[in-house]
Order: structure tokens, then sequence, then C-alpha cells
């Protein structure tokens, strides 16, 4: 008998209807002679309101109070999609985090994964029942709730796919699969058969946001095959895995964007060893999540250094960077507010260098100015003018053929 | 140090608003040198809206998905008042039933307390926390999620004030404590300093819903003194005990009563054992729950049995009694949906027969008939039309001089 993990997101949740159809789905799963395992996310908007709920009552709601009320969320879905299965003649069970066995650290509202005892859910799947666990969550050593952080449930699903020893880990969600450019920019995008580890991450961490990094990963690490498909559409969907059935490689398989970027420059920057260290030292203490970091060459012993970070950490990542700058008697300090970001993303790029040039052509033809470009493995990245993403990413994807398969 | 047990309602934690207002008040608690542990309810109409939300999604929600879901409400209202303390400057910590230690059976929907084992709000009280329990839940030896049924909130508070050998047990609530009659009735109504936990039991299961039942029989049990209280008012309140300092015995404490009540009368009930067995077994595998029962004295081998149930069990307990008429050989079946009770209680009321003379007596002058008496050793009952309930209050109050301490 195969067992599958399948994990639905709050938007697949969002009511009872659609709870009907996620139990519909699973029971589909069942008949077929699965053991399934489904985990959920909290329905629709439920977090927020919690999260709301806990700002009326404190200023600075402690992050060990928070996971606990936060949990529930994940539990009323669970619960609900149980009821429907049974409702539909299926034996089914919920299963908290606690319950699941999902062990962690005790990181309050970013805890990490330490291990899953399965003894219970086992036992639950020997006597035939489809099992929904709580997303999101976990326990610590001590009995205490925690929460995984953004990308939580997939993170979840991907888990409990690996400690089950499951055949693949299903993401379902309200899109059909992972795509050449966000088809709300580009109507030409293709849904691909399958992608790379390596390539999803680069898609997420760059806009293409159907699941989190950190599940991607976690997959990645114990090579766990992840589907991502629709919920209430049928279809095959995106297979994220590193097997040897890829398709050919060295080509560019998507485009990624994202918007809502912010840069900082820091002119006239000393060039001595632990400047770096000290100015992201300063940001990461002060709970600024800066994401690319460019440093110039050094001309005359002086260099620029620049970082970008979200929108609303621009203000007090200038802040914290002009004391900075003070303290090691570098130059001016600007910002910037306006920024995209727009990447071509496929494995083995870097050894293929004529995509760059085909790119920064690409964007050059239809007049869009590069402020500042990086480079990964598998991706190339621009940061530009953020009202010209979306001529970017067209043009990109019709550069790069990829309305063809 | 003194240690406290303080219970709150669902009404006393409504809103963000008065989730402060509770938080200041176990505040103070603490500021005035005392170790206190609280018990609080779901928010308002927080499980009214989770079974709608069950009802959606399923006919029969399973009792083990529906005890989980129910939970969450309670574990909602602890964290945020946990968090309104911490918004206060104090330390403070929430505790599921779980955490907290409340061992059930597995009676889903209307579980046993089996036990608390207290090591962990212990340790909470020595860091010098408040510690906030979820009340109305508990956990099976195989971790899951029970609920306590009604009243369930006050059974936790008093079984944990029972098990961290707390000096009492407080029960915050909307009203200002035990009254000698309903005073949205009558005006004149007192509230009562003491009364014993068996005046309490007669008081509140005939209609004077201040605390469940179930938790006024565990703190008699086990001698643990209960102040029903008002959360948003200061006052005395009513203190349950059975100490040797009771106000006078052999006395009228307060009038009772009740609507929503329906008799059913079977009418030519054979005179053979088994007969009563018969019926009531019938009916209790229905689900109908039956309050009073009386059975007039047989002439010529038949008997008239007469007993009352909640008004939405009427038409299922005529259909059922009726049934067992054809099986058994008795007569009519009548059923009346019009009835309420009125009741006086005081302790030791049995050995002074002058009471119910008394009553009865008052009930006539007011042209109230009668309809069925039933009597215990602290209670007299009459059933009556239940459009005259609130005039037989009114009379009853005054003719027992009520109004005078």
């Amino acid at each position: 008998m195969t067992l599958l993990v399948q994990k639905y997101g709050g938007s697949s949740v969002a009511d009872a209807d659609k709870i009907k159809q996620v139990a519909h789905h699973l029971a589909q799963a069942h008949k077929e002679g699965n053991q399934v395992v489904a985990v959920v996310s909290a329905m629709g908007d439920t977090t927020d309101e919690l999260i709301a709920l806990a700002r009326q009552v404190s200023r600075h709601p402690p992050e060990r109070e928070m996971d606990m009320l936060l949990s529930t969320g994940e539990i009323v879905a669970c619960t609900l999609v149980a009821m429907a299965l049974r409702d539909q003649g299926l034996e089914a069970i919920s299963l908290s985090g606690a319950q699941a066995g999902i062990r962690t650290d005790a990181g309050h509202s970013r805890a990490r994964i330490l291990g899953v005892d399965t003894q219970r859910i086992h036992q639950e799947l020997e006597q035939g029942r489809v099992v929904i666990v709580a997303g999101f969550q976990g326990v610590t050593e001590d009995m205490d709730i925690t929460t995984l952080g953004r990308g939580g449930s997939d993170t979840t699903a991907v888990a409990l796919a690996i400690a089950l020893k499951a055949q693949r880990c299903e993401v379902y969600t309200d899109v059909e699969g992972v795509y050449t450019a966000d088809p709300r920019i580009e109507p030409r995008a293709r849904r691909l058969d399958e992608v790379s580890y390596e390539e999803m991450l680069e898609m997420a961490s760059y806009g293409a946001r159907v699941m989190h990094n950190r599940a991607v990963e976690l997959g990645w690490v114990y090579e766990m095959p992840i589907l991502v498909a629709s919920t209430f559409r049928s279809g095959p969907g995106t297979l994220i895995h590193g097997g040897a059935n890829m398709e050919v490689r060295n080509k560019v398989r998507g485009i990624a964007h994202e918007v809502d970027v912010a840069k900082v420059t820091l002119r006239g920057v000393p060039d001595r060893p632990g400047i770096a260290a000290t100015l992201f030292q300063t940001l990461s203490q002060a709970g600024i999540s800066v994401d690319t970091i460019v440093q110039n060459a050094s001309v005359e012993r002086l260099t620029d250094l620049t970082f970008t970070v979200s929108r609303d950490h621009l203000e007090k990542a200038l802040e914290m960077t002009k004391k900075v700058a003070k303290q090691i008697g570098a130059g001016d300090c600007l910002g910037d507010a306006t920024l995209g970001k727009v990447s071509i993303v496929g494995a083995g790029m870097q050894t293929a260098p004529g995509y760059a040039a085909r790119m920064f052509q690409a964007l050059y033809q239809e007049g869009i100015n590069i402020e500042l470009i990086t480079t990964s493995e598998i991706r190339i990245t621009c940061l530009i003018d953020e009202k010209r993403v979306p001529d970017a990413v067209r043009v990109l994807h019709k550069a790069f053929e990829l309305e063809q398969a």
C-alpha cells in the first residue's frame, strides 16, 4: 500500500464548502488504495485575526503565548476536515502537532523540527484511518506548543513525508503548479512538469511563491519528491525532485520576480576587515533581514556597499546604517524604495555565460535600466525600477522562448 | 503564601477590554501576595460559533473531533489573558488542560477528571508566575483531548483548587453571588453571604444558574470552599461551604424556579414490578433525560405515572412512552408543554413540615394551581403553569420573608 502525505493551504480550507471538497479529495486518494496523511493550515484569515486579537490585549505579545494562540487555527481546520471525512463515510482522525509527534526546539515563532515520533500516526493508519495533522506547529520537550514560522505547514508536510517514508509529498494550493513566469503577468507562461529542488529554491525565493523554501530544502536534503498541484482543479501539477529524469539542463526554466524591494547604499566604506561584519551584525540584531549584498571593487581603499531589504525595513535599516557609517568613518548613506527584482532561473546557467548577455540585452532593448546584478549557480538577478518589472518578465519570457516546451 | 484558584466565565472574557479587566483583577490578587491560578472559559459565543462551523461540515460531528475543536476556544482565551497580564508587567503563562495535567477518562464531550498532575503548575508558580489554565478540557492517557461537558470550567477550577490544596476556589461571573430569588423577577431578592453545598445544589438544579452542580458536588466531597462573586463589581459575593459558621438552619434560604418544563402522564399503568424500569430504560436509551418522576398511589392495580422532561424532548418522550404503553397494556398518554417549576430551598426543611403548608397556602391565595409536588431533604418543588412562575416567585419570596436577612 502506498503512503501519501498531502498538504492543503489556508485558501484550500477557507470555508465549509472548501473543507468538504478537500475531504472529497482525500477520500478519493484513500479509495484508490493509498494510506493518506493530510497536513492542513488554518482557515483563510484565521491567523491574521488571531494576531489582531493578541494586539488588542498586548503591545508585545510574548512569543510563547502567541504560538499557543496561533496553533489553535490549524487545530480548528484539521478537526473540521476530519469531521467532513467522517461525514463522507470514511474513518478519519485529527491530530495536533503534539499528538502527531512533531518534536521541535523551543525557538518560539520559528521553531525547528528535531524529529517526528510517528508511532501514533502509524497506529491510526493501520486502523484504516485518514490522518489529518495540524500544520505549522510542534511541541517542545517541556510540552510547550511551538510554531514553525513562515511556510510552517509546508515544512510539517515534508517532514512527515520523510519520517513516514511516504512515496511523495503532495502540496495542494490555489495554483496548478510551478510556471515559467507568473501567469498574472505573462499569460503565455507555461506550467513545468518538473523542476529540480535547486531551481525551485531560486524560483520561490525570487518571488514565484508556490511553496516555502524551507520545505523545499528539507525535501532536497532527504530526496523527498514534492508534487505541487491545484486543490480544486485536476491536473498533473509540477513535480519537484532530483531524479535522473529531469528535462534537459543548461536551459532557462523560468522567470522569477519580486517587488517590494528597497536598496541601501553606503558610500566610501574604508576597505578594512571586519567592517561588513560590524554593519550586518548591527542590522541582524535589530531584526532586519538583509537579502542581496553587493560590494563593489575597492578604489583607493574606499568601497561602496549595497544591500537590499524588504521595503518596510528600509527606514530602520537606513537609521542603523547611518549610525555604523559614523562609527567606521564611511561616507553617504542612500536609500531607494522603488525597486523590484527579475531573475532567470535554470540549472547549470553559470557554466553557460551566454545567458547573462542575452538577459542584459533583452532588458536593454526594452529600455530597462539595471541597478544591480547578482548571480548564483542557477540564477541571474537584476535589480530594476519596480514599475518596469512586468515588462521585464514578459520580455525575458519571450527572449528565452519559455512559451514553448 | 496563599494559593488562590480563580475562575472566569465566558462573559467575563467576552472581548479585549474585558480580558484586560480580568488581567487587572488577577494582577491585584497577585500583588496582594497570593499565588494565583486562573481558569478561563472560551470568549463569549466562541463555543456556539465552533459548533455551528462543525455542523456546516458534518451532520453528526464525531465527539472526539468535536472535543478537540471546542478545546481551542478556551486555549485562545487563556493565551489572551496571559498576554494581557504580561502587558501589565506581570509574569504569566497559559496552560492547556493537557499542559496543566488535567487527566480524564475517554468519555468525549462529558469526560470525568481522573486526577491532576500539578507538577507543571507548581513549577510555574514557584517562578512567580500567574498561571492561566484553559477550562473545560483535559487529556486522556492516549493524549487525546477531552471536554468535560456543561459547567466544565467550574469543574476544572474546583478540581485544581483541590489538587493544589488552594485556600479556596473563587468563581467570578456576571452576577454578584447567590440570591434568595432571581433578581430579574423579584427586585427585593437579597444576596446570601453564605450557603451550604447542598442548598447550592438545590438552588442551581432548580434554576438559579450561577455555577454548575457538578463543580459544587466536587467541592462538597473535598470540602473546598467556593466563593461566587462578580468579575466587574467589587463585593463580598456568596461563600459556598460546609463550615460550622453557617447561618441559622431550618429556614428557607431561597426561591428557585425553572421554566421550559414539559410533563408526560401515562394513565392506567398496570401495577407490576419492572414496568417503570422498562419505560425509563427506553427513554434513557433514546437520550431523553428525565427530571422529576411521580407515581400516584395504586388504585385497583392501576396507577398513573407522571414525569417531566425539558420541552424540546417532549415530542420524542411522548412517542417512546406511547410505544411502551402499548407493550405493557397501559392507558392514555398525555403531554403538557406549558409548565414551570418553583421551589423553596433550605437546609433541614424536611424535618419542619410547616414549610410545605405555608408554600401551598401562599400559592393558593395567589390563585396558582399546583400540578405536581416533589420534595427532597432541603427542597419543596411545585409544578405550576409556566405563565404564573414570576408571580409564584414573588409571592413565595414574600411569604418566607426573604427580603430581610
